[in-house]
């Protein structure tokens, strides 16, 4: 008897690690493209000064290292709850798909915000915008686990208190990052600083995860 | 004795999907870089309002989403139908590129299409363009599934009547498109909207592979 | 006796493979960018015709395809010839360094040439310019090989025959470059020709690697 | 009794190598974009010569194959050091993060180089910022390092005196960048002979790593 194992029809998990590292990598290198070369205006070369010119664009260099770091911590946590999941289905790659469409947009949230936060008539739109654009992934991420937490994608071994534990905190995430974006309206640098802050708060490392003792 | 088995002198078809997902994910996360920061023009600083700017352009946040989708199809089918071929040929490869280039292609229309869709003079020029830009893959893909049926590159342990159903599916996606592209010169927001119509068409799960029973 | 082996200094093949596919998918992505989304210049808007200037764009869309195949076949020839490698060492890293810095290059010769090609003036210029740029990775890969070749980082057991043969090809394939390139200063678009046939010529299977029989 | 490992809480060093790949292979592709196509100024279309305008972009070129060696070699002593690493932690990951910002961060500065390097009124600005840019992945690596030899991520067989001689020749590595940095502001061209020449240093083949020998 002819033996074989069909394929199955589901991307393995780790298939969809490798694409989303490929998108996280692209999306974090290109960050940098937005950040424009100063150059001298049209009959401006004799007052042009290239070092003045340069520390000027500090919005851009403050904006291209927060959006950095976030996108970095999202690597690190992507592959650490991919830890947690023991299959995939064709709704979870949609949504992962969704996910990583609000992490590629990024850079051009950042670019706004690099460009208009030191101008005093537009940095309330651009940080509105900017903070929406954080809003956006943390959403996303939020109702992939819950999706995955659902549909028994997570681990089932997983100590229920600790699902539940992270359940709250991706819950949490997006209240704070809705705030953030409530608060760009009225004042704009209080609504950066609790984005700065959010992100260094990632920057602690996510719990251990804990598992059902063994039958 | 000594004895070794010499390098094949194709790719493997792991090698291919590496490459195709590299492909893939810089496709995707490049759409974002072609919408543009708006800035006031020269002389109109006093009245730029950048809130209104960024909501301007949901032309191209809409663009952005559509084409971003449609990649990541694009990405979880080839996944899908190359656990249907068992090997590769040279000629195979050339395909698979040119369907690369046509993927690759994208961001471009889609820019056109972002910029332009919201302009009456310009709409149905752009609509065309881009259900050409989709038509690209779509033709592509079919010849790539026709020529890998023909040469046997397709596993022959799958049912016939499931390798015809996926050879009329890609047909009629290649028809559906060639219609987009003709309904684009008479009406710009149909053809769109059928392009919209396939792209949710196909986030329906792709069918399970049938394998003939083992003798 | 606890015993351990030591990590190797040098990168294995797989790594620089890798790293090579991604240099690889990431150029032939970036050359689309450099196909620029036409708009009506200042005070041109009514008489601006996107239709039109989309068809004008030809030269590019021809200089898109042209590199695009390039670069594709540059990449299953590095994974045809990587097979042929049994080792690496330090100088041939660098070298593949080398390597990869002309087909990162080859964007921007290839968006002169989308963007002169059909300019009078500057066509003679533009193709100097781009069958360089061709030129580059050829004379490269050519060194590449007679270095593996010299260092014994080909594989011994291929037949003397067979290796001499694929030195003999990457030479003719340096001279035929070089040829394209003198040719531009007198008759551009003999040379373009010249450029295109080469790329059509290399669309042809690589020859199967042939094996010394084992003792 | 059921038994299995949970999944480790940390990422592995072959996780975050292929991130780290991802990203060198994209800023060192992306660094060609910084490359702008040469158009005639308006009104210049008669007096404009492309061949005379490509060959005025030496300076971009050279900005472009300096940058280009530079990350090359980060991307070759990146798998040479990780061979030297047993585990990762957090903290570590983070500080990898941090030292991938600053080469995503080159294309930048390399762009300010090529565009001004010329430039008699801003060659000094240019270098100053260019052999920051430098400076910045010289430290992070210094620092990561640093931190991997005191929390033991390095691979506790290493010969001692081996392990002391990496962490001298990284600390020299930030002196002579800081070097850089302070000469150009009283002479750029002395600074960037010092930047290449340390690139140039780089190219020799690190240390084989020292073992302890087994008991």
């Amino acid at each position: 008897l002819f033996h074989f194992r069909p394929a199955p029809a589901e991307l393995s998990t780790s298939r969809i690690e490798a694409f989303s590292d490929g998108v996280f990598a692209i999306a974090i290198t290109l960050l940098v493209l937005e950040i424009k070369i100063p150059h001298p205006a049209d009959g401006q070369t004799a007052s042009f000064d290239l070092a003045h010119a340069l520390m000027r664009q500090w919005p851009n260099y403050f904006a291209y290292v927060l959006s950095f770091v976030t996108i970095g911590i999202y690597w690190a946590n992507h592959h650490y709850i991919f830890k947690l999941y023991r299959k995939t289905s064709h709704c979870f790659i949609l949504l992962n798909i969704v996910f990583l469409m609000a992490i590629s947009f990024l850079p051009f949230p950042t670019a706004v915000l690099g460009d208009f936060i030191a101008d005093l008539d537009h940095a309330r739109a651009a940080v509105v915008f900017y903070s929406s654009g954080l809003l956006l992934p943390a959403v996303t991420w939020f109702l992939m686990w819950i999706y995955a937490v659902r549909t028994r994608i997570v681990d089932e071994r997983l100590e229920p208190a600790f699902v539940r534990r992270l359940t709250w905190q991706y819950m949490l995430s997006v209240i704070f990052y809705l705030t953030a974006v409530a608060l760009a309206f009225f004042h704009a640098i209080s609504s950066l600083v609790l984005c700065v802050g959010l992100t260094l708060l990632y920057l602690l490392p996510p719990p251990a995860p804990e598992y059902r003792p063994a039958e």
